[in-house]
């Protein structure tokens, strides 16, 4: 029999790819809980697919026998509702970033808004499986990472904790990013003739997933300078990593120190010397892809990462971590 | 010394057209109306251009000794606005739908609200150059026609006067637009993650655009089938149009009908046979390219209308109204 | 234990879409025929998939057990390979134009090009399954259905079969499609500074996959104008059909002819009134999806019908017809 | 009388932007050099506008009196015909690669081809005015500067002499551009279905543009890290400039820097603290916009330059040093 999932925040991007990825997932049925509505135009299908929805409440996950929430919503949202979803006893996948961050003054310098559930954000298990996973399957509350954090930190982490980077003359990520990492809700930045035949750059040196970065690779503000631009994309991310290898490292090396970490991982793919990952590899996938370049002479090296911000950046890390919460096999439904 | 004429609105894209067409306009001098302000964020130039604001109200205007007002505002606020100007000594084109149709009882069943203003309505003179020229200069009000309407009375009207038209069979113009036809107000349906890789159809048979052409070719609503449709791209207009020809009317007989009738319009352009119009030719040109391809044995006929939405389909034509308004060149700041 | 399957033209966007899919059935083992390659650049991941490549030629096809081959290639590189490969015991679904048309003389004239191969086309059968699923079992060769004809088809047919078209005045098949409909061979006109916010009309009246439609839907070429289109988009068909209904047929009495033609259809999705199909919609599907308004005054009718040229109008397709060529169920490895 | 000046390679994207802003150019007559011609498919407009055609040979110059030649082509054709139209009198501004860098020796070290004609190279002038302005009147060749240089040079420079960057840290530049930079040359990489919701990295540290940039703001190699990359747009450049303060210089003081040194620039707009160009911004403009970032705690820096690599980063920049070396005003035909 399948188990129970639901998703609250279904009409948005990431909950939309949720319902998209899952309705190919074998062992889960999926449950939509109606919190915020989206005007409700009514089907255009004259046959709409059947799936069960349920007030977005504790008593109606109890009663359905919910096992695990997806909060695709606003961080403000995610912190008012978890509490009483993990009350009813269903575990929970926060795609916000209301529980990423290791303290409530972190939080709030970054989001500029106080947190209100300080306890949850202490039990909170940050939910990047290529480096946490021995805490994901006992865990009642996972913070699914952040996108650009994500692409960034599986690039990075592996050649810091390999001592090839030099730390002192910093890292510098300029992050690209399809216009769906901006959410669903209208907005004129967001507009078709906005952002077609456009290219921006935003919150400089200041975005809210910096600190994800900071706290998963262990690297100081001072370390690392972060850009966020728009590209003119639906979907994607792609991260341009610069930085100063050590000990005379080149490509070659920042390779192997690749496949030795993620030799096992099945979402993590590697380029050979000269080639590099773009958004089309990955879209629509698990995948983060990751090639490197250096000029030996100089150490000056290029790392790209790319990863679909809606999958592997949101709603396939988030059942990759429903996979590992639930026990099942962790790539089921992503492959 | 350069004559002055204002803009409400100019911060939509009509609006904003206007204002960069005009810049290079060798006659007049550009004041911006502060009626409905988008926010206003402060000025992303260290040395922003210097235009003239002015409080949108009579009293402003005739101080100023503003000849000329453009209204890029919806049909509701050109209705409020455009007695007031008048009043105060200006001439007003109208880009909105608001002074288009004949009747106050055709606005309302189209418009679905009620004409405010039935005796400006009856004043109104409808700015096609092309077919109404010898009225524009006189007018005091001049209802700037509709994006499709222009294109489409451009390529039919002049057919159906030379009778090569079945009009029994009856008439399709299925119109593609640009984005930018829909306004710069936030809204979901013109986000760009609905539109790019998108293209999708709307107000079949509906659309509030459709009395213009019944109006300005003496079309019966049965006599013509209009579809419009959302092209992922910013601006531009493209139509095709569907008829059977009557007395075995080939494609060159087409293109001399068009030819005689155009032979002293600036803005026409013709293509030669087993050539078509695209909307790269058009884009920000004040330019209706025309195109007509034939198929003798049968008379099927097919015609495509290219034009740039927010010029020939808005300011452009605007513009070209003010100038005969105003005694100056047709061409002036267009070519 | 898997049944063998093999691809030629694989490097192209049907042949990639083929594999794509593929990697899905749970049936059967994609090999690579290796006859056009593309450069070989080498591999970009470290770790590439490893699929089968074998030569292009019988020999190797019945040495290696494969059962079926999906020709994804021009008509005269399908008609030279279509008959080694058949003699060799494998059965063909070809993709192109090339067995589609019911005599070697109307392929000539629309293809400007001899038909080398007649015997085999009067062999083959047409790959709609929805009207011609009874023989495609049986079938050594399959003639997968062109794009454009395949939307074309499935709208009009049940119209034209339930007699509420009014054949006399005519039908106009409005159509636009994805850039990837004209293939992966680099062009002038297929490249993105070319493509990107334009929109243009080609082979007015004129496309070769007119007949299909002809032939499929019983209708004279007088009855039935079509204009192809490109739209700014990778993938997808739309198109927007006009007519007049008998009888006075609305749209409730369309959409119920169609309900009742494709009540056991997989691939068939019905909009409901004042709702129509678009390209996001059928993105990446197998999918037709169909809409209808008729204005019940006068008769006039608009059907949209839309599909993913690279699916439907492709490699899902073809794959459906392979399904039902080797037994397995319609819909494995499209759902 | 208007002086006459040509254009060689008409037909690629920057000589068709040399027509299309020449033809609003008070002072100049084009005519067009029939050198290459890209099929000639015959004019599409019945009435196609009259410019001059001239066979590509130096007495054709002669006798037409041709003051001044643009040559848009590929670094070979310049080569081979710059020689030949200094010759026949005829002044030239060369808007590819070959004149450009300060040696035949860095040329075939970065063009990977040998320099066929050193002599002109030691004579070719750097045409970037905003630096080389007093020798471009006198100059009998100009060397058009790289589209990627133009918008790196002029966020640079001004910093480097001012003392505010640490070299020792280096300086990343990451760069994006649209497809017409590489030209209208059909190919894969450039095709519609390729570009589309994609954004790739090409040429990563080594691509031909960098030593213009180490020429012009005496940098070294190891100073300086450069990758170009792929936007899904037609036109436009943007530059994302990485590196570190000295002496606790904030964006305050680098936007007085730049104002201070582009004073009496036309075309250098500067953005206020907080604002950042984009493409959008400079588009069909012959403008460089810049913006400045600094986290004032650590000294990390972000500037943002942009262009239309067609304008300023080709066609608009070669007719700016074509007003300088006929001695009309520089800004003629530009703002």
């Amino acid at each position: 029999m399948r188990r129970k999932v639901a998703i609250v925040g279904y009409t948005g991007y990431s909950g939309a790819e949720l319902v998209r990825i899952l309705q190919h997932h074998s062992q889960v049925e999926v449950v939509l809980l109606d919190h915020r509505e989206d005007g409700g135009q009514g089907a255009a299908l004259r046959k709409p697919k059947d799936l069960q929805h349920l007030p977005c409440d504790p008593e109606s996950l109890r009663r359905a026998g919910v096992e695990l929430v997806f909060l695709a919503t606003p961080p403000a949202v995610s912190m008012e509702l978890a509490p009483g979803m993990l009350q009813a006893g269903a575990r929970v996948v926060d795609l916000s970033g209301a529980f990423r961050l290791g303290t409530a003054e972190n939080y709030s310098a970054w989001y500029r808004e106080p947190h209100t559930q300080p306890k949850l954000l202490a039990e909170a298990v940050y939910g990047l499986p290529e480096f946490c996973r021995e805490r994901i399957p006992g865990a009642r509350l996972v913070a699914n990472p952040g996108c650009y954090p994500t692409a960034a930190n599986l690039a990075i982490r592996p050649l810091l904790e390999a001592g090839v980077v030099d730390r002192a003359a910093g890292i510098v990520c300029d992050a690209k990013s399809g216009v769906s990492g901006a959410g669903r809700k209208p907005s004129l930045t967001t507009g078709f003739c906005e952002v077609t035949e456009n290219f921006s750059a935003y919150s400089i040196l200041k975005h809210r997933h910096v600190p994800e970065v900071l706290q998963v690779s262990s690297l100081a503000e001072r370390e690392f300078s972060f850009t966020a631009q728009l590209l003119p994309v639906d979907r994607g991310i792609l991260e341009t990593i610069y930085f100063r290898t050590t000990g005379g490292a080149g490509a070659e090396d920042l390779l192997r120190i690749y496949e030795a970490r993620y030799a096992d991982e099945p979402f993590l793919r590697l380029y050979n010397p000269g080639r590099m990952p773009d958004l089309r590899a990955v879209a629509r996938t698990n995948f983060c892809d990751i090639g490197a370049t250096v000029d030996s002479s100089t150490g000056r090296a290029v790392v790209v990462s790319a990863i679909d911000n809606l999958v592997k950046g949101a709603a396939g890390q988030a059942i990759q971590n429903m996979n590992l919460m639930l026990g099942l096999a962790e790539t089921e439904g992503l492959l």
